[in-house]
């Protein structure tokens, strides 16, 4: 799936939403609980309920391994469950790994041969053979660059005669693939940035957590952010996924699902 | 487990071994593959032949990933079958996860509260809220700092007035938790850098990969590294686990760890 054909999506639907299946057990609907699956009985429902309105789904992986081996499962019958039944649309393992060569080849095979997966977060403290063994499936890695969260300021802005750490990152890390392979993560409560960072990749499309539950403004991110192709998936995971916790949740997330498509079918005629 | 009882271990065994559990299902020996979980029963197997010359052991997470679901389980009967077994041996959890505080907290508890590890290894990029959640088990939480791959150099040697970007990863981070709570991972391919470190941090635990296959000197690593509580765990991976795969590999792999307890022994009575 290039960028070509995301951006067909993006047009078809008109948004660029991707929501985050941060499916906390604890905070699912109760009813669930007595399923033998109640996670990805829940995943099932809101996948369901706002495909329409999507573009991209990011299961966290965290909120599965902390289930233990039948978690694991849980996870990988999401992503096949949503490969089959919406082919077109993005399945993005957020698994933020990144190991030496021969290990990170091991957590490769894992998110796209064990499992229809389409994209894979990586961190990229520990340089390129932790990065480029993703890259050999012809699917995308997605680097993380400047995250959402508080702790961002503690090395990622650390700064010499060529630049900051995070564009360090891009800038080296952009070497190694096509922008029809990597995306970058920029958090979203530094939309302002997103202009600076734009300069170093006009095409690349850039996965944006934090909007929503996290506090970062769509217009901004839209404002500073967007290109030709749209170059933008917005994340947003609890404000839909758990708007919620009656036997409706599906429904609510597909009300507020609908809501920020809506918002991103005006920013689009704005912006691109 | 805190440096107290670990180096009690290291006096006791005369060896500050840590074998890494890169139990690749492809190299394992082929008699094992008929058994229903063959990469288990060669933990299993090492494990009771190496556990008199070892102080820890490092399954690697992505060498289970790569199975799927039921490889997820064959790491957690692993680390649960160690503690039951060698209650006393470091499990240490190689995960190299980190993300943001709510993300962290739910991979703690995968590590520290579905399977009785006493260590797991983060990757700093996100900083502060990435790695704190790991540290409310009372366990230990071992941090990358300089690692031994060739893409060490892409950002971990990034400077400017404050240091070496792996410097200012130590430095800040070891204000989040004591040194019974933090250990950092350090390359062995760059053992002079050791002494560097180690006016940074005298009284940490050091945990050292790249010893054996990645081709580390272990003379060299304690020269540099030691500390008067030992301060180094030291991993040997393929060269120990993967030194025969015919019926004999247990017995082969136990003389191999055998090889290098005894050299850590004679290093001990000359540095420690």
């Amino acid at each position: 799936m290039n960028q070509e054909k995301i951006f067909e999506q993006i047009k078809k639907k008109q948004s660029f939403l991707c929501v985050g299946l941060d499916s906390d057990i604890t905070k699912i609907p109760q009813h669930l609980l007595n399923l033998s699956d109640p996670v990805f009985e829940f995943n099932k429902a809101i996948v369901d309920a706002t495909q329409q309105y999507t573009i991209a789904y990011k299961p966290n992986l965290a909120f599965y391994e902390c289930m233990g081996a039948k978690g694991y499962e849980t996870f990988e019958k999401t992503v096949r469950y949503i490969k089959a039944q919406y082919p077109d649309i993005l399945v993005i393992a957020d698994a933020k790994r990144g190991d030496i060569g021969n290990t990170s080849e091991m957590y490769a095979k894992a998110i796209f041969e064990q499992i229809p997966s389409d994209a894979i977060t990586v961190s990229p403290y520990m340089g390129e053979d932790s990065v480029t063994p993703f890259l050999k499936y012809g699917k995308w890695v997605i680097v993380l660059a400047l995250t959402s969260n508080k702790g961002a300021f503690d090395f990622q802005f650390i700064e010499n005669e060529n630049g900051k750490l995070y564009e360090q990152v891009i800038k080296k890390t952009m070497q190694w693939a096509t922008d029809d392979q990597l995306m970058f993560v920029v958090g979203a409560t530094k939309a302002e940035m997103l202009a600076d960072i734009r300069k170093i990749i006009p095409h690349h499309f850039l996965l944006v957590p934090g909007v929503g539950a996290q506090g970062g403004s769509l217009q901004e991110v839209a404002k500073y952010g967007m290109n030709k192709r749209c170059g933008l998936i917005v994340n947003s995971s609890r404000a839909i996924i758990f708007a919620d916790n009656t036997t409706n949740f599906a429904k609510i997330a597909s009300i507020k699902a609908k809501e920020v498509q809506e918002e991103m079918e005006s920013l689009l005629k704005s912006y691109s």
